[in-house]
Parts: structure tokens; C-alpha cells; sequence
């Protein structure tokens, strides 16, 4: 018998309410700057309109059950006219909630929903080589990587590394 | 002994004044529908904004002999923060001056650009397979295929097809 260790968490659609609580965590994994290629310097207000998918996209929270919000995804067409039947996405967790599955339920949630609005796939423009937690999260939900762009990333903690795009069909 | 048949032309920084000029070229292209995934309705107004690189970025023009403006290209990094030592590029060529070694000319500068301003690669992020001119050319300047996206272009003569990221280092 395994007991289910994790907190439980909710996924629930983004409000505006939400920033103040959201920006802590966005703005923690920007400042590390291991795992996605956003400015470095990136303020509330630029994260908050970057942060904020509108129709047909969207962004949602993990809500702990106290109200703590652990992580947040956004998700939407990747590119414009004649491409725009690919979905993308981007995840962050809260420091304080890794470990606990909120990544794979947001990636789930994701591909869901993806599912749901009729997209034929879903893109990741560029996965950081070296943040293994999430490649191997994306593998064990069907992505693939298409491609690596060498040296396309420099890691503070490892240097020049690779940008892997991957890719999930949704349709046969 | 072979005759240079090409119309002379020369590549200089894009002003504002060349805009007139420009957008239809840009219109073009973008209605036809088949090698860039921007938005079909795209107005001149967001068309210029798109096509005007800042610093640390440049949008330059390719003019014939008799100011007539041929071409366009416009570079700079593909990403910001941490992956900003990647740069990008577009091209664009206007349906009269096709097959005059335009593209290539444009090519040629966009790498030496690149290599100028201390970059260490290039990517391009959305080839459309289909566009063969576009790939051979690419290839020729020593671009490699990193990966395909299947089916994330619509093409309205192909169909779906794929979209290449394809990439030139430019450090060893």
C-alpha cells in the first residue's frame, strides 16, 4: 500500500487578484535564470503582461489547499496565423512546492486542455538541457525531442548547454 | 567566361523612410501565406513594428540600382537573458526581383553580422519545409536541419508541413 504524501492542490484559471501572490514565485525562477531565457532584470509589470495568456490562451494557478499558491502554467497557441494549430506552454513551481507533483499536474492539466481545444500538438520552443526534472517530466508525458540547439542557453551553474525542442502530437 | 546577369544592388540599414516602400514586399509575402507564420490580416502599422529590429538588432534593405527596393532582412538575438548570444534573422524578397541572388546577398550579410557582432550561432526558428528555395539557401551558407516540428505549418498549396529549426555556429 503507498500512501499519497503529496499536499493536495487544485488547478484553477488565473485571476488578477492572483500577481501579488504569483509574482514571488515567477520572480524567483526568473532571477535564477537556470531554466528559462526571460531578461534577467524582468519587472512585476513586464512578468505580469508576459505571464498573462488572453483568449484563446490561457493561465492557471496550483492552489494549495490553504490557499498558497504553489505553481502556475500558461498555455496557447505557439505561433500566428498558419501555424497557430500548435499549442506551447510554460511552467513555474514554487521553490517551496517542488517535490510535491505539481509540475506533472500542471503539465497534464496542459495537455488536457490543449486536447480539449483542438490543437494537433504541442511545441516546446526551448527546454534548458540541463533542467532535468522537466525533460524527464515531459518525456514521461509523451514529448519528444524534435531537436537541440547546442550552447543555445548559458547555464550560471553549467555553462553553455543546449535548448531542446519538444514536440507532442495530438492527432495521428 | 560566365556574365554576372544579376542587377546590381546594394544592403544598407532600413529607415523610416523606406517603410512606403517596404510594405508592400512585406504584404506580399505575408498574404501569400506560405513561408511565415505571421498573422494573415497584419496590418502596415504592426508590420512595421515587426520588421523594425532595435538595437541591438538591425533591419536592413537590399535597393537596385535605381532605388527600387528589393529585399529585406532584419537580425538580433533570438532570445533575451541567458540565451541573448544566439541571434535570429527574416528575410523577405520581393516577387519581382526573385532569382537575382537577393536572398542569398541578404544571407551572406545576416552572417557576417552575426559574426561581427560576437554571436555564437544562429537559429532560425520556423522554416517551412515546403519553402525549398528558402532551405537550399540555408544549406548553402552552412545551416544545418536541428530538428523538424511535423505538421506545424499550415500550407495552403502543401498542406500540413513541417517547420525546421535550423542552426549555423559560429564559435567552435
Amino acid at each position: 500500500m503507498t500512501r499519497d504524501t503529496r499536499a493536495p492542490f487544485t488547478i484553477r484559471p488565473a485571476t488578477d487578484d492572483d500577481w501579488p501572490a504569483l509574482w514571488p514565485i515567477v520572480e524567483t525562477v526568473v532571477r535564477e535564470g537556470e531554466t528559462y531565457v526571460y531578461p534577467l532584470d524582468l519587472t512585476s509589470e513586464q512578468a505580469r503582461e508576459l505571464w498573462t495568456e488572453r483568449a484563446p490562451g490561457a493561465t492557471v494557478v496550483a492552489e494549495g489547499a490553504d490557499g498558497t499558491l504553489l505553481g502556475t502554467a500558461k498555455m496557447g497557441p505557439n505561433r500566428p496565423g498558419h501555424g497557430d494549430h500548435v499549442g506551447t506552454a510554460s511552467f513555474m513551481v514554487s521553490p517551496a512546492a517542488r517535490g510535491l507533483g505539481v509540475g506533472r499536474a500542471l503539465g497534464e492539466h496542459v495537455v488536457a486542455w490543449h486536447r480539449e481545444q483542438g490543437y494537433r500538438g504541442i511545441q516546446f520552443n526551448a527546454v534548458v538541457e540541463s533542467n532535468e526534472v522537466a525533460v524527464r517530466l515531459w518525456r514521461a508525458l509523451g514529448f519528444e525531442v524534435v531537436g537541440t540547439v547546442p550552447g543555445a542557453f548559458r547555464s550560471p551553474a553549467h555553462g553553455y548547454v543546449g535548448l531542446h525542442v519538444m514536440y507532442l502530437p495530438l492527432v495521428d
